[in-house]
């Protein structure tokens, strides 16, 4: 949508997407198409001091809300945790975009705009499971992907934390945080792995995926017993230290999906018949998409635009959009 | 001993156990007795520059050689690494003390004694495995528990990088290296996990313990699946904020000897039906006792003093000692 394009659509929703270390603003026009965006590095820990949400709201939304005074916002993330604006309890699994409409939490910004929270999702068990953000980018990829009422799927969202969701028709039945992006950082960041790499100028795919294999033959000696390899193939002469931090990396991600397989196995499903939907960065998505395919499972697609889709579908499900449009607001 | 009687000994021996961060000096008498101790922060990455060996060896052990100037000296660990005084290269699995003697590299101190500085050993492989230091305590390990030529022992070495060796006989058959000290630092100190965390004034078995059933009920899964549960646990009560670093504790040592009894099996052999020896601090050992508790193998026992008992072996087995006591200096 051009700018001139952008001026002309009459704004319906303002969503914010806000996590613990950037938020980004959407505003959306009637039809739920996306007409203006902003991005900031505002999250809620970078704040500079707790209660500054409000300034950082009207910064990255104020004169939306100025040109147009009763737009209602929706927003997703972190920001509804206990260090959040306010707190949106958990809601538990099997969690579906009813649901959690009804765990919407409101908060009123200064500027008078009522600001409607979604709620996390938590799964109880011996190895808790929580999400706060991922929930909307998941109802926001069910939306795009067209899946039947009663189809499973599988939906991964790698990062800092990674997420892997069982969805089954539009509920998140299950889920697990694999905590493979800040491991790799603090690996890289704090430990004698990262001292002897040298960040390659592109990526390699070699050395990505014989850690990726090395992985998937020793995923039960454990992560603990394969990272040292990255020091040790350097040691001998295998890897140059370009190629330890993509072969740290396919390590890892293989360590991961070898768990994911487990899980799934352990429900009866194999990851090499998953269709996974993937929601992240293109290179890292990339990345996964490569990997997964060594384990058989070649139908791994990425999702665009999750988070705005998932927004949108739940302010239309909470009547946010509905009212606005049609009705006089109340 | 007392320091009289260490006065009226006769010194047949400098020891010295050079790693990363530390150095320790032993001085023996003729009959393998430590009548003298010196310990220094001056670890080979922690002098003031490259070639400071000197220096440190000279504060370390300048007057014992001043009063005894022929006194043989050995040393082991990183300073005979790339990085070390002078590089002593790898001998390769299997290794006896007799491949260790065979790959001493000597170099000439500034004040004119010889150290003998003791090989490291490797293992080729997929997985390459290295160590320095540890084959000299193993050697010690051996001496002091006395083990018959013929029999199969396992010895572990917790720590930053954890050893855990398959030992026929004297031989070091084979060994893996688990990171698990040092990731253990990593995640607490630079990972979302450490934020919620207290120091807890004891040990807390309940919570270590907690860590390692979860570890054994979901290594399949994986650690990068397991550790987050560690702040979930947090959130959702079950864990307070001392409770969760031997939580954390208990999870990786978990995983650590799932990987290892995986390991085991490969080749036949159950962790349960092992006698492990271990090597290191007494906190750590006794951890890792109760660790392998939980995987039926109740006969783990503490090896004392294993890297002094190693340097004088291997310097005995060299020479050094009977050269030094009993025919002129040559």
């Amino acid at each position: 949508m051009t700018a001139v394009q952008a001026l002309a659509a009459t704004p319906a929703l303002i969503g914010l997407d806000w996590g613990t270390t950037a938020m980004r603003a959407y505003l959306f026009d009637a039809q739920g198409n996306v007409i203006a965006t902003r991005a900031s590095g505002e999250g809620i820990m970078r704040l500079p001091q707790p209660g500054a949400f409000d300034a950082a709201f009207d910064a990255a939304c104020g004169d939306w809300l100025a040109l147009s005074p009763n737009l209602p916002v929706i927003a997703a993330g972190m920001i509804g945790s206990a260090q959040g604006w306010r707190e949106a309890p958990y809601i538990e699994t099997p969690a579906d975009a009813a649901a959690l409409v009804a765990g919407i939490v409101r908060v009123t910004a200064a500027c008078g705009a009522c600001v409607h929270i979604v709620p996390g999702v938590i799964e109880h068990g011996e190895l808790p499971n929580v999400m706060r953000g991922e929930e909307t980018q998941i109802v926001g990829a069910l939306a795009s992907a067209a899946i039947d009422g009663d189809t499973r799927a599988l939906v991964g969202l790698p990062g800092t934390h990674a997420k892997w969701a069982v969805v089954s028709g539009e509920r998140i039945e299950s889920f697990h945080t694999f905590m493979t992006g800040e491991l790799y950082g603090a690996l890289r960041e704090h430990t004698i792995l990262g001292r002897t790499m040298i960040q390659p100028s592109q990526f390699d795919t070699e050395a990505f995926l014989r850690g990726v294999t090395v992985a998937r033959h020793a995923h039960q000696a454990g992560l603990l017993a394969t990272i040292f390899s990255t020091r040790t193939l350097g040691l001998t002469g295998v890897l140059q230290p370009e190629q330890q931090p993509d072969y740290l990396s396919g390590l890892l991600i293989g360590h991961e999906l070898c768990g994911l397989a487990g899980l799934l196995e352990s429900r009866g499903a194999a990851l090499a018949g998953e269709s996974p939907r993937l929601i992240g960065s293109a290179a890292l998505c990339e990345r996964y998409r490569l990997a997964l395919t060594q384990f058989g499972c070649l139908r791994a697609s990425v999702v665009e635009a999750a988070a705005e889709s998932g927004l949108w579908r739940i302010a239309t499900q909470a009547g946010l959009v509905a009212r606005h449009a049609f009705e006089p607001a109340g």
